[in-house]
């Protein structure tokens, strides 16, 4: 499920990747990164742009209910084309500019979500702009039957069912391929964004999404007729968002830590359990990072507040991409200071238990023991054992860099 | 500014970090990390502790207007004490419990935003809490005058500046000492975070501040008389952000990458410049991360964006929290794949001149030529010569990293 190496945009240097390698450990690419599609970011403004992909032969619609994404199986998304979600959409929400979307802005208007993802550049040959930036063209679009898309979207889902396929509930989308996983992740990221804002937090009226799904603005002026004041124009109060760049503007992700904690003689793993998980089930520690905190400093906080333990040095291993919501997960190696090992568990009451684990048997359940949260471990799994997080989750990889050598004093090649 | 090694809670092991810094190199603390405060995150419900913590005598405020710190001059924040501020809060805005607060919520109350820091443990003896939790208590408050606050808050403006204090404006903030630096940051970042999000984003309504400023709540019900339905009753609509744990509840860090970009032969490095800087002055490039990528992926994603180059293998080096509003800097360093050099700024229109800089000429201009944005160069610059980012920037540490050997293929001790 998860490279030890991503697809580089061309082969690296040997020369340079062998040096690196030596000196940092090979990079490794978690689950639900390694997107194919080159997001062509600046083009999302660019409508004439975004309505020939749209209307592209080879461009592709993933299709999403109540944020559950459509699939053949649990191993395969599905894709529509245009003509499929050209009834839900219209003929092109992009014939106008931006500029006229938000001039004509009308908060009683039921707009589907729809967002451009990308271009894939595997297939370069499918779709031309500008003869600069090629491949064929991937959007999202929210089809859960909803006011005026109603009628259409069931139609749709109707369609799509009778072909065999169904929408994949949250469980289940880490069996998907790596490259499906990224496509999901950046899709239901986006969607449920929009979906948690349809207001401004700054003045509370309803926003409008933009920049292919990758904006929400505050509009000066709403058509919609108010319901306190039926006669009022359609101007708004003024807004701080309209005045300048604000971070509200734009999609938020969450940065958390995530770490493997080593004991000062380098011979131990601490894994931690909340109350809801399996028994025997263990993981790695983790939290959110806090306003105006290093990455470095957040481990060090969560570590001690979680398990009384205290770090030393903290180095980042690799990060991962998490959409439930919008997390980015920072993985980090941190190594207990001698005399800072014993656990605590009263200050803060996350886990239910936190413990020092030899090497030898967490490389045993990195073998074994490993499983989704709600599936059984492996065939050689026996009773009693320490149960881990499956190679999908960056907290395994933590664990597998410890175990083979990340923090010894000679890199293993 | 910048030290090179952060203040770890007890000395770190010796032969470990002498192990660990082989390896990695020694750990970098950025400006505005650092901060001597220990959160004890898991008290900010505790309005009893809170309350305590509020009246002690040992307890220092740092006071805001308009997002601007209360300095004794721009190398020290000045601070007041619980009886200075008492007109403004009150006498204990902790007095009733969370539940109690939601219940009673009133709109139209205005109530200056507090937030509670953390404890400073290096003067352990002056407060303590259940045996266990030590240190002299920080808060920050905000005092611009405003409502019902108003003289209060004018009051006490008007004594402190005949104290020959005053408020600091943004470009000033880089001279702080470091800890200082840190403190500032958190109470600014939390502070313009609950500034900016008054109402809830999920349903429009005005949010009530709480968990002694790092959450905003979406109350059931509001007392305050609604001016389209003066009779209604208090109950607000359904909001998704009270039916579980939503992240807009809390606040937000946008994770940011920043780079230093090295030629695949290692003797060159990628800097850019913005049209609105000074000539001559250059930087790294950076960028927010957007949905669903990895770190190393925003980095190459995002040097291909603004420069057209292709970057193989990336390593994180340290981080910097940056309070403007509210940015994690993740700070990278990447190496170009050999082929992949060629400049092309026509993708992103962001920046108007990049170019490759020999490492000498960065050595040079790192030693005579870095400053402040606003601020003129040493005295041993010459005219005509490359110009840096000041140390306070991670972009500078970044840069310094490379030059001193940090993916040299053997590290320098
Ligand atoms: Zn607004
Ligand atoms: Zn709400």
């Amino acid at each position: 499920m998860s490279a030890s190496q991503p697809d580089l945009p061309e082969p690296a240097h040997p020369e340079l990747d062998s040096m690196l390698s030596r000196k940092f450990g090979k990079e490794v690419a978690n689950y639900f990164s390694g997107s194919p599609l080159n997001r062509v970011s600046f083009l999302r403004t660019d409508h004439p742009f975004l309505s020939l992909a749209l209307k592209h032969p080879s461009t592709s619609f993933l299709l999403f209910k109540n944020m559950e994404p459509l699939v053949k199986s649990s191993t395969q998304l599905t894709y529509v084309s245009y003509k499929d979600v050209q009834p839900i959409i219209g003929e092109d929400p992009y014939a106008k500019s931006e500029e006229d979307l938000i001039k004509e802005y009308n908060s009683a208007t039921y707009i589907p979500q729809l967002v451009f993802l990308g271009l894939d550049e595997r297939k370069k040959e499918s779709f031309q702009y500008k003869n600069h930036y090629q491949g064929a063209p991937f959007f999202a679009l929210d089809i859960t039957p909803k006011g005026p898309i109603t009628s259409a979207a069931e139609t749709l889902i109707s369609n799509m069912e009778s072909k065999g396929c169904s929408f994949l509930p949250g469980r289940m989308h880490l069996s998907l391929p790596a490259t499906e996983a990224a496509i999901y992740a950046a899709s239901r990221h986006l969607l449920d964004w929009n979906a948690r804002n349809p207001f401004c937090a700054t003045c509370g009226h309803p926003t409008l999404s933009v920049n292919a799904g990758f904006k929400r603005t505050c509009p000066p002026a709403d058509l919609a007729p108010s319901l306190s004041s039926p006669d009022a124009p359609p101007a708004r109060p003024p807004c701080a968002t309209r005045t300048g760049i604000s971070n509200l503007s734009f999609p938020r992700t969450d940065p958390t830590v995530i770490m493997a904690v080593v004991s000062s003689c380098g011979t131990k793993l601490l894994l931690g359990r909340q109350k809801r998980w399996p028994p025997l089930w263990y993981s790695t520690l983790a939290g959110f990072l806090e306003p105006a905190e290093s990455v470095e400093e957040a481990v060090r906080r969560e570590v001690w507040e979680e398990s009384g333990i205290h770090l030393g040095r903290v180095v980042v291993h690799s990060t991962q991409p998490w959409p439930y919501p919008a997390n980015l997960m920072i993985g980090a190696i941190g190594q207990a200071i001698p005399g800072g090992e014993e656990i605590h568990l009263g200050h803060d009451a996350e886990l239910e238990d936190a413990r020092w684990f030899g090497v030898e048997e967490i490389r045993e359940a990195l073998r074994v023991g490993t499983s989704g949260l709600g599936d059984a471990p492996g065939p050689e799994y026996k009773e009693g054992g320490l149960r881990l997080p499956p190679q999908t989750a960056i907290a395994n990889q933590l664990m597998a860099a410890v175990i083979g050598g990340f923090l010894g004093a000679e890199p293993k090649i």
